[in-house]
């Protein structure tokens, strides 16, 4: 297993999130100091480059779709913010550096967020050149992953400490909150192709969601195996808001056990996409990058 | 003047409002719950009205907006929950009745209003059956006026303590924390008709404009002025949040003048548009009446 992140595509991601402003309005020079703030934190770029890639696996060019891998991370990021607040986790620290709201305060840091998703949604609609039909599906997609039924549901099944006892309400609870918006990076991709529907789709999907679970099983050991500073903040920031994890209710043996099953679940739906002649030889060699990146990830 | 409010609009939007539900998701009825508490609380549903008065001064039928009518006030809703919020304004009662923070928590009802946005969009872009091409273009216009350079841009520049001395910059602060919703809500349907460029745009853009104008020198007067029963809230807000407002930089005498001369001017451009025969006749009574009503109402 390789492991290698296709750090050439968090580049232009990277360029590409740099290079975005969102208000040329004096009055605001603030708020848009706080959300470049957040937005150009660091991190992996995974939503955005997995977007990317999964735009070289049906075969359009990566630039085609940055408008779109721009949006899903504004989105993220409002994400971060939020969840970020003392009203949800109450975190201090992000990627080593001040929350949004520790930085500037609680009423700018959930305005950062809000300005974030609409940017996101402005960004996505306005910049995307596909067929506007398609955008739309995209859009509507985006829109549907993180609302009431997708991760800010997630997010409140998280904080609400009403989600039953089990692993089956657990796993739904991440797939809302944290696997519905990873999933839609690939997915919004597919629907900008028009694609979404055709043989490719199956196993796409079923990659999609699975890199979700993974992404949060490996999250949850993290949380408890990890380093200060690899993280960016304190170890077992879970236990402490007694929070439900895949550790917590499975223990960290039968959490890995959960992860290599994830991760095997996940390339095989690549490898069956080749094997489909879905997608061109080698075409999904990114996807299986980040698929091992995410499993073997140590911060 | 007559300041007869449509409220045979009023209640259609109601009726469609009632009706909306967002997740069937068994993990987030308590986010439901809360993010129809506030929807659903009442008021006088100024801006979906607005939307579809404007449909039918251009020949629509008011039904065919109603899904971005729909979307216009969960996104108005959105920021009543957020502004209300302790890190905001810090408000308890709106209509009349605790504000979703105090009958939910401050972090339900953060996710709530993040649930309503990202609902909003959802629903427009999925329910509104018009060309996708114009559907696309109404979305991107929400998403700008409620972005970083719109409403929750002038919702920054209102908390910020930042806003520079003078009547301009006050101006500026509430064309983009109210105006560019309400003018939304107008501009949304010419882009929904494909009339957004045609020769009715500019005196509709003018009276949209304005509208937002002379809605916030009215509310500015009625923080003053108004009956906590009335108001549904106490009285004098502004000035305990230390805000500047019509009233505290022009005084209330000249802030009503301002108000009539603001009426004067949107009523004038819906004149306009009867006189180059933009619209049938008598096709904008509707919104003469939401004028007239802005203009005239105590609370």
């Amino acid at each position: 297993m390789s492991a290698s992140y296709p750090d050439h595509l968090r580049e232009e991601v990277e360029r590409y999130l740099q290079d975005m402003s969102f208000s040329e309005e004096p009055l605001t020079a603030g708020l848009e100091e706080a959300m470049r703030y957040s937005l150009l934190a660091g991190g992996k770029r995974i939503r955005p480059v997995l977007a990317l890639a999964t735009a070289r696996a049906v075969g359009l060019e990566q630039h085609e779709v940055l408008p779109l891998a721009g949006a899903i991370e504004l989105i993220h990021t409002y994400s971060l913010i939020h969840d970020d607040l003392p009203a949800m986790d109450d975190d201090e620290l992000r990627r080593g550096q001040p929350t949004c709201h520790v930085k500037f305060g609680e009423g700018v840091a959930i305005l950062a967020g809000d300005g974030l998703y609409a940017e996101a949604f402005r960004h996505l609609l306005r910049k995307q050149r596909s067929a506007p039909e398609r955008v739309l599906a995209a859009a509507a997609e985006l829109a549907t992953a993180t609302g009431a039924s997708g991760m800010v549901g997630g997010q409140y099944a998280d904080i609400s400490g009403r989600t039953p006892p089990g692993p089956a309400a657990l796993r739904r609870l991440h797939e809302l909150k944290t696997g519905r918006l990873i999933g839609a990076s690939v997915l919004c991709v597919l629907l900008l192709t028009g694609t979404a529907d055709g043989p490719e789709a199956t196993p796409f999907r079923r990659f999609a969601a699975e890199l979700g679970v993974l992404f949060q099983i490996v999250d949850d050991i993290l949380d408890v195996t990890g380093t200060d500073d690899a993280l960016g903040k304190p170890r077992g920031s879970d236990e402490r808001h007694g929070k439900r994890t895949y550790v917590s209710e499975f223990g960290i043996a039968q959490a890995r056990e959960l992860a290599a099953e994830s991760h095997a679940t996940a390339r095989a739906a690549l490898a069956e996409l080749a094997e489909r002649g879905a997608v061109q030889d080698g075409a999904t060699a990114e996807l299986e990058d980040i698929a091992d990146f995410i499993y073997t990830r140590t911060s």
